[in-house]
């Protein structure tokens, strides 16, 4: 075959193959150029910290951290009791690939199955009901990820039902936004940051998968989660000393709004593949409006295309089908996506001529 | 006065305000501009690696983190069983300045007063004579930084003999090398990365204070040591998603020697500090050949410099004299030296006629 | 109605309301009045120690603990390396009833769902499978306990099909004993002492609820788990300064057997009431040969029964039925089964009547 | 030599080598045949707070544990978050003789030199004042012990000191009280649990040490601290399932007051010892009024002491001289405390003749 894809494989692995957008690392060599305060003070953090603030409306406390992980394990080890107990769901990246992060921190994850990767009041309720008295730890915080790791996201009326059932429980509400950008560009989202600081006690912004070399936003809007919250951030190593490193990024990334560009870009190119799929025929296992995209293919074809494609392999379905994860970001090419077309009309044609 | 400081206070504060050097720079824009593989397994990350085991000569694991914190508790975390203990230097920075990382993730610190940052076996013999039995840690891993939060460094003879101290008394030997490129390249230094890899079992080689964004490498020569470390780097949330931000500033740093360039500035640079300051008559607190140079001031003078310069306060003597730290860096120009020596002169006359 | 419970109702709750056994509290008074070495290095504690290792026909560490949830995160983070973690099933204690003591120790727990408490190779295979890589915890000890929460016991044959699974998948195999003196005694078991010493990595042999006060049996069988473990009890604070109380009470317990006559008697006991409920035509929701007996009966029969008897709901099935658990333990007077018999026999008639 | 010890050696080792008083085994006893409820639900726990609360002459949590290092860190893992630190004396039981429990929940113990196991204001202020910022741990609680390991005691106004320093600068105190009723039971004491109880945060009273098989009551006065506390009892393991066999105890030691005969008893077997010390001119090395006695002897009468009474050795002074620990309890004989006063006379004499 054929096809023009100029020797590298078409990349649909991940949005963390490539690195930073130009303009952030314009940004970074200018403030790589400057003398700043360590640790997180320099003029950068706190011109990043106010653009995010703006967009809130409402106070919060905006802390720049290196990776996802890592904020997951700082916020929820500041946030939690040693007996408390957090609710994921089983897909949750917390859950499922952190490396019991959370666990050595000295918590326990509670997991809930879920159909798409998102949780509800309904199906957090059951979780809740099953632990009761001091035999048992007690549930104290609902994680979930938006865009989930199913690329699905939530509505506003979903995040507010979330939030209302977290509120009269007594259990706090925890984003985990490494995917937020995608979520918040989705065609027909109606969330924005403001209104997810209404119902989020704290999450966090990505910035690693959405354009930066490195770096997540954690927004902290419940004031009784910011006591000492740098002490936290100091103690489990994740305090950078050139903490303009993260800051100078997202400056960039919120100055005008490239953050949202960047994610609206993927998002597109991933609109794309679900095209492509439909048309060819290729069911998805979920309806996913973010830039993941989850097609369900024979075990043969899944074969055949890992030659001219990246990307991971989600779920090997038994019944002769496995499903795959096509993963768009902020670089992916268009060419890419159009070179995706070609092959998969190639292998499917192949496949059928068998 | 007028002094040429062009407004700009002459920073001599630490080794972590300027940003990086321009040739990392350079090499993370074209690394970003690729495909790479993520968590530290890309080619940058690989080629750094070989480059600082060509160094060793010997084998051992390399992995690159983002800070000297976070390294040492990864490390530290991975290494020793919950019953273990460390002996530091009181004045070492696991001790005092880490937020109490080593203790939450388990394990006690146990400190030695030091006339000068430095231990030797003489100083550990009473402090493993001190613990025996079930009700006691048990002393396991030794922490020395070279160099020194004294700025001191250790010899070739001082290594070798802590080094078969351990062995002989079962205990591992780590050095925090946040400032190791000022240690290698002081004058009369006699020890290299192959000598330090014969007498340690792990080490770091810090980048983040010598010419770096952000990063160290990690270097683990013990081979028991070695076993599934990745999974702990991971677990404490210290895995870069593009682990080659790291990897392609130790890849330049190491191809042709330019670690070591950087460092011998930084310490050019602070040898003129000590010759002005000894012209000047100004004691020292202590002899430190690196990049950190303490001179003991009369307190005026302390508070008065504080308006030209800026530098830490080390320690308040109360007998109307204060010891600061003056640091250079990879990048202090020789200008900001020369416009010392000019600040103090005039401060130091300024004294005198009152 | 006139049912002859004395005032008192029947006690089938639990296995630890009731004290210890009579000659428990005679070798107590004994060693009490004499002067003992303190922390567990008593004679008593040796020879119980001595008595135990007897019946395992292989060397093995010995140490006495105070309770079941201590012993089971004394021992696991003593042996477990951070990212490492559980397996249990999702009814073992550790998963539900613990408080999230292992997570607390910082480890996993992952759990496995299974018919009836026990676990198998089979249901082990899946959770191991899908654990690989460092971003994922490693799977290192498998947990079961014996008798299971559910009352199920191993075969010796099930028990080493698990054992040479665990060997050959570089698993750790740990047994919670809590109540294996009931599945030891049970009709028709076929595993002792040795033959669980053979197989297990670790296992503890439970007192508390088989005659003792307090206090549990911790057999270490794998010499690699062995080192230093007097520090991890002292570290848990699971050290009693007098830890001759426990001593004691195994060296009563196993001089002569009495630990297993205790068992039988609770066996007994549960079987009588078995018979009692299959005579009445009560279904069990699992076949549990030890002492615990979990009818399935209508939610108004239930409610009823407890006016008289005192027991636990299990799970209450949502169809009009629930399952209790009816427990019997050492001191069960035979007069209370056949209370119950008459208690049962009159609920279930009034229940028809209406 | 002919000395009267029939054999035994005289033992002034310890307070915890000798059982538990006949009335705490009686009552053990009788509650032993009860049915109780479990987990420290049952009525001798909640009589025996009701009677060590009526002495506070406030509301006050009461938990009853099993030991002293048990006791101190689930204490301090519910009460400190986890930057939080603990300031203790270097001479304190958390500091050296507990195997790093305190760190093994994550707090770092901050240790402060004291010339008699006391801490005081002006002792502290420093330790506070060296720490500020997120780079430190934050010095969270006061931990002292009354009676210390160097058997002084507090009296009321320097607790009260104490308390009110905690009180004005954020800290929490907390007393080990492992040896509380020999220090209230001292000559010239004026501090009472009442008193205790308006200065402490929480404090445990010591059961082991005086007169029970084993068992503390921990006093939480501070309702802040008492959230969910049960929870981390059993999270740590610690929750006994037969709670009485502590609280029948406790209610023994506190319905008439045996609890302060039985410390008296040993604080006059301790001034008697003194007195024939003083007699024989043997110096102490700290003046302790309770069941704690220092005497500084030479090396060679140590050694020869040795043959006849069973003590620690305290501190080789390396000047010919060695302190050592004589310790009495509620069970030491008058008679072996005249036999001690012939034994050093002998020794001495023998000493004095070579």
């Amino acid at each position: 075959m054929e096809i023009a894809t100029d020797n590298a494989r078409i990349s649909l692995r991940n949005d963390y193959s490539e690195g930073a957008h130009p303009r952030l690392l314009q940004a970074l060599a200018v403030a790589s150029a400057e003398v700043n305060r360590g640790y997180g003070l320099d003029v950068h953090s706190a011109r990043a910290a106010a653009l995010i603030r703006d967009r809130l409306g409402r106070d919060a406390d905006v802390h720049f951290l290196a990776g996802g992980t890592q904020t997951n394990l700082v916020a929820l080890a500041a946030f939690l009791r040693p007996h408390e107990a957090v609710i994921a769901p089983a897909s949750g990246h917390i859950a499922m690939h952190e490396t019991g992060a959370i666990e050595a921190s000295g918590h326990k994850v509670l997991t809930v199955a879920t159909p798409d990767g998102k949780l509800s009041p309904a199906l957090i309720r059951p979780c809740i009901d099953a632990h009761h008295g001091e035999h048992m730890v007690k549930p104290r915080l609902v994680y979930i990820s938006n865009s989930t790791e199913w690329g699905t996201v939530y509505s506003a009326e979903e995040l507010q039902a979330l939030g209302g059932f977290c509120r009269d429980h007594g259990l706090l509400l925890y984003v985990d936004g490494a995917r937020l950008a995608s979520a918040l560009t989705t065609d027909g989202n109606d969330v924005d940051l403001a209104l997810l600081a209404g119902q989020a006690d704290a999450f966090y912004i990505g910035g690693t998968k959405n354009g930066a070399l490195l770096g997540e936003a954690l927004v902290i809007v419940n004031p009784v989660l910011r006591t000492d919250f740098r002490h936290i951030i100091k103690q489990r190593g994740a305090m950078l000393a050139k903490g303009m490193v993260v800051g100078a990024q997202f400056e960039a990334l919120f100055e005008d709004g490239l953050y949202f560009v960047l994610a609206t870009h993927a998002n597109a190119m991933a609109a794309r593949l679900r095209e492509i799929l439909q048309r060819a025929g290729v069911p998805l296992a979920v309806d996913s409006p973010s830039n993941q995209v989850f097609p369900v293919l024979p075990d043969a074809v899944v074969e055949r295309l890992r030659s001219f494609v990246e990307f991971e392999t989600w779920e090997r379905r038994g019944d002769g089908t496995t499903v795959i994860r096509l993963m768009t970001s902020w670089a992916t090419p268009e060419s890419d996506i159009e070179a995706f077309a070609a092959v998969l009309a190639h292998v499917l044609a192949e496949s059928q001529d068998r």
